[in-house]
């Protein structure tokens, strides 16, 4: 099951979207799993510095001017020096398929000692169904040697289409600054060999680092927020889009999935630039997690972009009075929807680029 | 983490109740791990069958004649020829807590190779808090090298009181007849090194196989229902607990955890045998699960007790339409309520015994 297949699963299907500020060596290591597939670079911070990629990658790079002039006025949504910035990759994609990998992730090794092909896993997860509406004790059973255990409703067993799938790491865990603070030392070095889909009406932590999702189905959900430069909040960009993306999914019956695969996680970042960043997020959560558990949306809400411009509604009327900050937020979540509709008309030929890609 | 305590954990504070037909013989391999406690024996079907208990073992056991002996008319809750019967060990027994396991388990082993001390790992997970309001992606964030991740809200971080802790099984997986027939040969091989809580809201199929609970907590839920001898149905028994349990918990702000320990169970059922049992089963799964998403209980319902026989109403109002078998169920509901706080009156001495128990 783990093998590399002789042709790459949706080799045409996906693109791997990088948001970095440095020269891309740790692609090296993902040559043997990487190379097949397309790749966007996302350059964040000054656009005149040159990203190195190595040879043999096929890719397009956008920097922040080609941002501004791609999306023109709309580029607002767009955050600047933070890897929210990533979002923009999802973007300009045409593919229905993304997978998404922070530049300080590297291979990562199963307990047998072999290489993880982290992105072959996801797309696995991605082409499986979801079970969000009971818990499958032995896990994802849709895996080779599981299965549904007794007393699971027959009914519920073709499961429904697969959104997200959300990838773990080994070695540094993704810790909050507070957590980095008090547990300096911990590492993460427990290879859960699992894979589960999280249940309907339960939220949970989407990290950004190793994240793979299916565009077509919930691409327009996928915005990292206003976040870095000129925002008073950081490190919460694949949070919210995790919130959003999660009451989105669930209101569509569609699955988010957690667990394998594994990246190997190589440097903490620092915990006193984190805890700057985070500090405002840190006490928000606490009146975004209950506005998220108690968000619904209306029936004819049918499609992923009418349910994030009514989210953005009710972002503004119930979140406004927390912090202005969230009135911001939920103008840019109507420009982001507006700039991906602008993007990806629909009926567009997929192969059609934007102007101004650098190939 | 995982080695024998010299004291052996909670040794005064909980029973193990082991439902038999046969001879005990498969404590021997659990000897070291089970002797330290006390067991409460149900014998199921012929009461004038000697059940030999190995040497050394400090046990009670009750046969069919013990049951109708102390708890009258009210034995007609109790089912008979079927392992369902060992809810009446529940019942009787005196201590905080109950580890129950069937009596084709067997001690299994780790991936390193050792014997997995299953006890031990369920009066871990029982007397650690439960995170039922948020999903934490790095499984249960109180075990030793884990936390809760960046995004997890500080506030839910203390948990709540575990209830229930479900183990797994290894070997023969818990599967319905169906499942048997079509995979006779599937075993379960894969050790996943998790436990987590079962989300708020999310319904799972519990399985009485190798099971811990809160007796204090939760025990006048965990009732095990009509099955096997005169009735239309069996093997739902640990279900149905598992759903009233379930809706229970969250409803009191209780945790249910599932994930480790692992047993080895050693051998399948016979899956026509199954399917004669479970086929009103299989389909009645099917309004089940829907009634037990919908209900809910109300605020003054703050006793398990409360709850169950608020719980025995609506199966009546809304499973008795499905079939006449839910308004036996119900009442046999509110009979094991009365049983139950007939044996355990508030504030009774708990080294009380009832009596006719065979010591």
């Amino acid at each position: 099951m783990a093998t590399t297949s002789p042709v790459p699963l949706l080799k045409d299907e996906l693109d791997i979207v990088i948001p970095t500020i440095r020269n891309l060596d740790f692609l090296e290591m993902w040559r043997p799993f990487f190379q097949p597939y397309h790749l966007i670079i996302v350059q964040d911070g000054d656009p005149s510095k040159t990203i190195k990629v190595p040879e043999g990658f096929d890719y397009e790079l956008y920097n922040r001017n080609d941002i501004n002039r791609i999306l023109g006025p709309k580029a607002s949504c767009i955050s600047f020096k933070d890897s929210a910035c990533r979002c923009f990759g999802y973007m300009v994609s045409k593919k229905k398929y993304i997978y998404t990998i922070d530049d300080d992730c590297f291979v990562a090794k199963d307990p047998s000692g072999k290489d993880i092909n982290a992105l072959e896993q996801h797309i696995k997860n991605l082409l499986s169904p979801s079970t969000p509406f009971f818990f499958n004790t032995l896990y994802d059973p849709y895996r080779a040697g599981a299965d549904f255990v007794r007393g699971y409703p027959f009914s519920l067993r073709g499961g429904v289409p697969t959104a997200v799938s959300h990838g773990l790491w080994l070695n540094i865990p993704d810790y909050d600054a507070p957590t980095q603070l008090v547990k300096p030392l911990e590492r993460n070095t427990r290879y859960v060999d699992a894979i589960m889909t999280i249940p309907k009406g339960t939220l949970f932590p989407m990290c950004g680092m190793n994240l793979a999702f299916n565009r077509e189905l919930i691409g327009p959900a996928m915005y990292f927020g206003l976040m870095g430069d000129g925002q008073p909040i950081g490190r919460y960009d694949d949070m919210w889009a995790g919130w959003c993306t999660k009451v989105i999914c669930d209101h569509l019956d569609w699955g988010v999935k957690t667990g394998l695969p594994y990246i190997w996680h190589s440097k903490a970042s620092n915990p006193f630039v984190n805890l700057k960043k985070e500090y405002k997020g840190i006490y928000w959560q606490e009146e975004l997690i209950p506005f998220f558990q108690s968000v619904t949306l209306p029936k004819d809400c049918n499609t992923v972009q009418k349910c994030y411009l009514e989210l953005s509604k009710q972002v503004k009327a119930k979140l406004g009075k927390v912090d202005e900050y969230f009135n911001k937020l939920a103008d840019a979540m109507v420009t982001w929807i507006e700039a991906w509709d602008e993007l990806n008309p629909s009926g567009a030929n997929s192969s059609e680029l934007p102007d101004g890609a650098l190939k």
